[in-house]
């Protein structure tokens, strides 16, 4: 058994729509740059999952010069992540992201997000948090969003 | 087994105590705001517990709005936690913080506040490490003082 | 079995070689402030096992005014940390850590930090990732370097 970790931070501006562990906010009045959509969740989660198999990270994987990345989905990274800790042998036990923002307010769309991120996974318990810095650092003066995540996995013998 | 992750970061004023783990400093000069003891060990314990279990967040478990909870105690939340973890039929493994801040040193009363944390948890392991940022973003500046937290649970069945 | 979690930052300077993951980055213009050789990924990942232990933390187990760990450098925390771990009863699973910067790229040099800190731990599985900030906080400015780093280990009986 292994446990992995993993963050994320994206600038926030406007003109972005607002993605969260696959799901969109459709009235926040910012979302977050990038080349992908910049769900932090998702993207933390990756790199939760890679950091437990000892496969890299989102960079050495999902080269941003490789087009069939440009703008890609959280959910897609999530599948084919899954689909790579499988390959590499490896059985993923669970999932858990924390989000760290002034908003959106998670709570209501926590099962939701849940539901879909453990689906694009493949079937694996996600779970969801969010928690705010209280007005301080780059999150609390709205500047970006961040998320961590740590993720268990076991070989799959 | 599942683990899970949680992080905490409250803004330090004067005139309020500072708690950290479920004990109190009164040599500080300043002390966490926020509407409970701002205690960010025991915040980020709580969180990464229900991280673990998918059992949502602080926030979600323990409402603002509730009397309840306002101004609760570290230990409380921490108690209820556990209580809430083991309804969802899970048994918590072990629950690692790490104090990130200036100030108080932590190393003298290492063993003190995993005492009262694991009490307050029901007997669960607790570890608490401590570090600074070299005097670098909000807790190196001394706005404001963070933990992070990871947890280890198994299906009690 | 228990989990662990460790993070660290360096304040980067000019004029201090830029070691990470007991490699050292020779084209690098700077490099991590410290009374150690600044090895924000060795200290995380020895914070973490440490943590996981429950053995405290660098500062209490390598205080600074020792002589032996005055420049001490990644490897030689990392050594001992896990010798200490072993000492007191456990077993490493893995450590897997994030490195948080702007620079160096990590990518190509991945495996040779996974197996230099791997073996200064003894032969425990080791995962580096990284990822940056989008430029902002104190690593996005460029100011410090980070890591984050978790650990599973279990009794050794």
């Amino acid at each position: 058994m292994r446990s992995g970790i993993g963050t994320d931070v994206h600038r926030l501006v406007e003109g972005r729509p607002m993605i969260i562990g696959c799901l969109r906010f459709p009235d926040e009045p910012v979302g977050p740059e990038g080349h992908s959509d910049g769900d932090v969740a998702a993207h933390a989660a990756c790199d939760a999952v890679l950091s437990a198999c000892g496969l890299g990270d989102l960079g050495s994987n999902y080269g941003t010069s490789e087009p069939r990345w440009a703008g890609a989905a959280g959910a897609e990274f999530l599948t084919e992540t899954a689909r790579r800790a499988t390959d590499a042998g490896f059985s993923i036990l669970n999932v858990a992201v924390q989000v760290i923002g002034n908003r959106p307010r998670l709570g209501p769309y926590r099962t939701e997000i849940e539901d879909l991120m453990g689906a694009a996974l493949g079937g694996v318990p996600v779970s969801i948090s969010a928690t705010t810095t209280d007005g301080l650092g780059l999150t609390g003066r709205g500047e970006g969003i961040a998320a961590i995540a740590t993720c268990l996995v076991e070989r799959a013998d």
